[in-house]
């Protein structure tokens, strides 16, 4: 139903509260997904207007380093000159055409050469996608059924693995089983009640859920799942989705010695291009060409020239190692105004992807207070979701972040 | 597992034929999905170098005419200046941050404003994301589970809705029911099956299944779905990603006087920048609140400022006018052709969306050697599936458009 907005309006309310008024009224919740601020402490912006490296502008004019990354995908900082400027060359060429352009080649073997596991490549738009896209290709070859799947992981936003069960069906899961990460008992537990329709295992690169400790895999659950599937058949997937590109070029697992048969990619792969990947080895390839996996942008080429130059600079500077030593730097920083202020916290997870959790916080009191002090004092972080570090992110930039920080260890203090 | 690709191969190998060997090893089946040239008749390129306007460069330096618009996205034309310029003003400030940048409201409301059904939206990147987006929020809004799709139509590339079967279980469509496109009494007969679990009724916006004629919804097939879902109190949810933006920017079913519940668009919305959008109606407005629907770039700037520009630049220009008078005139020629070399043929579907198929032709022997003729004279047709018109087709290109059926048709007549 058409409603009387004059074009004058279009520029005219452009204030955080008044984009936030005038999206309640068109927008279901005023905002879909994980970027709604209404998930967030009082005080965080919905609404962005500037991005540069590490630094984000939002609607009223506050400026803030950077600790979310647009939730993953930023990780060379916004608007990378050497990411940008490949964009722009691909996109006064061609972008969406009736098929791909050369730089997909270019990519598909960029991504075989650098993912260790990887025998083969394909593209897609969305995480969801591409873990989508990693259960129906282990179906299609097995020829089973069932996915193992951890409690509490985060897989995407559908019916099979949305966090929400709003217009869910049972059926929608029927084929799904659930273990605990890191307990290899569980997981034998649930492949031997799959039985012989075990089809795939699905897992993130780390325990990241929402709201908790991060936990990192241990070795001995990473070679059981890797035996496991090995003895079974089935597929290992590891959704790569949300670590991918910032562990390990080679694939989040590598420092681990265990390989995945599928892996999931996207958010970081082209520094905020909306791309996502599927690599996976030769004894899916055939599956793969049977599963249909497909979108109108897919072939879109300037997303693509974005991840070529992306992967390229995070080679040429280590762009892992390089995220880790400033995890670290935040890390060590937030450790000692944790005891200068007799606060304890507990950081978990990959430095280039912390969480910080106030001990004795079981209303995110302490996390909320010290999130929305930050804020103020010109820092974005977050208390219940992992965090991500960018390469953009310089030691100056840590050290303001932990000024900010100490600001709101002193309002902890207060409580 | 590493193959050993030189840095030096990166820019060598590019004519089609060496892209498309190196793709193949590197990528399954060398391409995924509906832009794999294999599915097309000898002679047609699979990558491409440069677009403009109404015109393709592929990889061997041959340039086309173009009437697949990139399968449906390229709405005002390749590179179109206005689109491009809004989309590089916006990548100049950002594009993916930690919320949308205010565009979102622009072109929410934009929207609410254009499409006449619409009381709000909410965006996504794929056509996928939006169908299953309308099928999840009618699920929870009615809390039923039923959902009636036509026989053959296209919805999306996920288990539930995908063309193959490879990877999908029983239970990914344990309640689709199925009816007869324009076929009252197979679509009341379904909705009888479904009983008091009737969630929804999808619907594309006219019938263009590939590889058959297409056929244009009957008034009365529309209004008789639109009085089951009143009677029933399911969702009408129409698929307009293919459609959307070139038959009536109101919505494609506006010239039938037929509002749906729920819309899905996307190929058309961006003039080929990564878009999809579901609009909605009030009473499935808190459903899809509850339906998590999101993704790591479903609040990207560049392409909701792309969508800006290429929704008010149809308004401007009438754009489906000027794309419905460019396809008469196209339809008119290929008309006269085949009358003047005694061929028949019957065309059907929207002018702005035609489809050409010659009588007498069960093998495709005539269609395809029409298309790869025009082909070879500089004419992109596709023999089987729908094309598209733009607004960038001027009189002058279908003349020379009609000069390559001219070949084409010569060339079917010595069959």
């Amino acid at each position: 139903m058409s409603q009387a907005v004059l074009p004058e309006t279009r520029a005219a309310a452009s204030s955080d509260a008044a984009l936030r008024a005038r999206a309640r009224a068109v927008i279901p919740g005023g905002l879909w997904g994980h970027l709604n601020a209404a998930k967030l402490p009082e005080g965080y912006p919905q609404y962005f207007t500037a991005a540069e490296g590490c630094r984000l502008r939002d609607a009223n004019g506050r400026e803030y380093i950077d600790f979310m990354c647009s939730w993953g995908p930023m990780v060379l900082g916004h608007r990378n000159p050497t990411v940008e400027a490949a964009a722009r060359r691909q996109a006064e060429q061609g972008d969406c055409m009736n098929g791909p352009a050369p730089v997909l080649v270019e990519l598909a073997e960029l991504l075989v050469n650098t993912v260790a596991h990887a025998d083969w490549a394909l593209l897609a738009k969305n995480g969801t996608d591409a873990t989508t896209a990693c259960v129906t290709i282990a179906r299609a070859e097995t020829g089973r059924r069932k996915v193992l799947v951890a409690r509490g992981s985060y897989h995407g936003a559908v019916p099979w693995c949305s966090p929400s069960l709003a217009g869910v069906t049972a059926e929608d899961r029927a084929h799904l089983l659930t273990f605990d990460y890191n307990d290899t008992a569980s997981l034998d537990a649930a492949a031997e009640a799959a039985k012989g329709d075990l089809a795939a295992v699905i897992v993130t690169a780390f325990r990241h859920d929402f709201g908790r400790h991060q936990d990192l895999p241990t070795p001995e659950f990473a070679r059981h799942l890797r035996a496991l599937c090995d003895a079974t058949g089935a597929a290992l997937i590891l959704d790569d989705v949300r670590a991918g590109f910032r562990i390990h070029l080679g694939g989040s697992w590598e420092p681990l010695g265990v390989r995945p048969d599928l892996s999931a990619f996207s958010k970081a792969i082209a520094n905020g291009h909306p791309l996502a990947a599927v690599t996976g080895r030769d004894r899916f390839r055939q599956a793969a060409t049977q599963v249909y996996t497909t979108g109108s942008f897919w072939c879109g080429a300037v997303p693509m020239a974005a991840a070529v130059a992306t992967i390229d600079e995070l080679r040429r500077i280590d762009g892992p190692a390089r995220m880790r030593a400033m995890g670290e730097r935040l890390r060590n920083g937030l450790d000692a105004l944790s005891s200068q202020y007799r606060l304890p916290i507990r950081q978990t997870g990959p430095a280039q992807m912390p969480l910080m959790i106030f001990d004795n916080d079981p209303d995110w009191a302490k996390g909320d207070t010290f999130c929305a002090t930050a804020l103020k004092h010109g820092t974005y972080f977050h208390p219940r979701h992992n965090m991500f570090l960018s390469c953009a992110h310089a030691e100056a930039d840590i050290d303001e972040a932990l000024d900010a920080a100490e600001a709101g260890f002193r309002a902890v203090a207060k409580l």
